[in-house]
């Protein structure tokens, strides 16, 4: 299978173009390096069915002659921001680099014929929903942040792409994402104070957010198991067992560091910032009931990334 | 109150300026001519509350100075792709005229502080759903068409920008919209084809396509009656009572322009073209309970339109 792969040096991206070539694929990765890396790939670019294009994908003349020159079966679209706290006072952040992609990457696979895709969503698509369990069918989907937004327009733009040109879309709703290669977020940020600082640890918020934290390894195996979706739309929300609140992420780390006596100071407030959805939890029936359950619960991801974040020198 | 109309000499929009200068606004009109024209706003062009600024709204070098200038209190954007039918076979014309200006519009607002928004979404946001009523919370918005995609998007814009930056957004979900200075659709296309040849019609799809049509007068009435929304999104479906099949329209028109003997030819199918919803129904509990109800129901609107459209000619 000739896969591409779109944002296939990022964080779930190089991980994914990892497990393809496991699977036997001819992997395609394009990447502009904004937030991926050539690092990420290093296990992947020695391989001989692998090849990488560095392009933007927001960039029509830049993306459409690689479609032309693969002429791929199956596209795995990753690109976007992924750091919603740094889009919260630029939203063209995500007009760009998660709309905008996501637009040309379908235009591109109905100029090109190319028939399945799939699409990395988020629980942001549902906004601040904190007292429902979400379902793959909650109404009224409203969300609170840019990124939200623009991935749920994807999400749009997937539906009417995929009825208009017979496309097979699989489109996983993600919650967090963590294990190696990561390169922002909670686990990231704690570390990197806590070496400054081993004794106090500023924490955004209440330190109440609870969120289901699930291990990229878990990821991936669900995205090459549903591969092969039916033609139209399939949505999974994606998830873990249980979810884990920010305070205790700080106390697996501050234990994981070996350090004693951290002082944690809150800035208050149910969010970490504006636009972020302080808790949220899904459920999990249809996934569970395709087949596929993750391995690691929410603790058990947090604290795997941790101990691996920290033998690896935790400097990305 | 100084309004801004989007897409102002637009059909819907020019009867919106009407309006709002009639209610003592002063209004600031914005359209590049691509599907509005100088004639609709024949009859605001002389008032002295009425302002006309020629821009692209697609064009953030062109719109976000005239926001600067202008400082309006409340936006009324319509500025769009209207046309379904035309943009099937080019989706970079949904990207463009429909997502783009909604996304620099909202950012307009935010850059020069302007906090109270009405926007013109679609039926077409839920998709083909022919057995459902449709409530505004009816789940799995699932659009089959380009214009569909980009007015999903457009709303999940409004609702993190909303959020965000503390709006009053009022969204009504359109359902057809005639009256004067229609454009295109079914009315404009039966009354051409049968002066060309009246005595045969084609009618594309198997002409049991039934959708409600309402008067424009009844629609921006509701706009005046709503315009004050709390803050954050409120939406509501605007409709009228009953439906009208398409071969009903075409009836109509028959009789209004005093022929006999007009055989219907029908090109087959459910749908008048791919990404056309053949049928659906609102729910108009929420917008009733508001305190509104159309006058025209929607036989009673297209009989009215295509009179209107005869008298004055039916060249535009």
């Amino acid at each position: 299978m000739k896969s591409m792969v779109i944002g296939g040096a990022g964080f779930i991206g190089s991980h994914l173009c990892e497990a393809l070539l496991e699977a036997g694929d001819e992997v395609y990765c394009i990447d502009d390096f904004s937030l991926g890396s050539r690092e990420n790939l290093a296990r992947c670019i020695e391989r001989p069915s692998f090849r990488f294009y560095e392009a933007n994908a927001s960039v029509r003349k830049d993306l459409l002659p690689i479609f032309r020159e693969v002429q791929p079966e199956q596209v795995f679209h990753l690109a976007a921001n992924s750091d919603i706290q740094a889009s919260a006072s630029n939203p063209g952040v995500e007009y760009q680099r998660t709309y905008t992609t996501t637009y040309l990457v379908l235009d591109c696979m109905r100029e090109c014929g190319v028939k399945k895709l799939f699409f990395s969503s988020t629980s942001a698509v549902y906004g601040d929903k904190r007292n429902i369990l979400l379902t793959e069918a909650t109404p009224s989907l409203e969300p609170v942040s840019y990124y939200g937004a623009a991935k749920l327009g994807s999400e749009a733009l997937i539906s009417a792409f995929s009825y208009m040109n017979d496309f097979s879309s699989l489109v996983f709703r993600f919650p967090n994402v963590i294990g190696p290669h990561l390169t922002h977020g909670v686990i990231f940020d704690f570390v990197h104070r806590l070496r400054q600082n081993p004794h106090e640890l500023v924490i955004l918020g209440n330190g109440r957010q609870t969120k289901p934290y699930i291990y990229v390894d878990d990821l991936i195996e669900a995205i090459l198991k549903f591969r092969d979706s039916p033609q139209g739309v399939t949505i999974y929300n994606l998830g873990v067992d249980g979810a884990t609140q920010v305070t205790h992420i700080a106390e697996i780390i501050v234990e994981e560091m070996g350090l004693h006596d951290v002082k944690f100071k809150y800035t208050g407030g149910e969010s970490g910032w504006k636009g972020d959805v302080p808790c949220f939890r899904y459920d999990l029936t249809k996934i569970h009931e395709a087949g596929w359950r993750a391995k690691l619960s929410s603790d058990e991801a947090v604290r795997r990334t941790v101990r691996e974040y920290l033998q690896s020198g935790g400097s990305k």
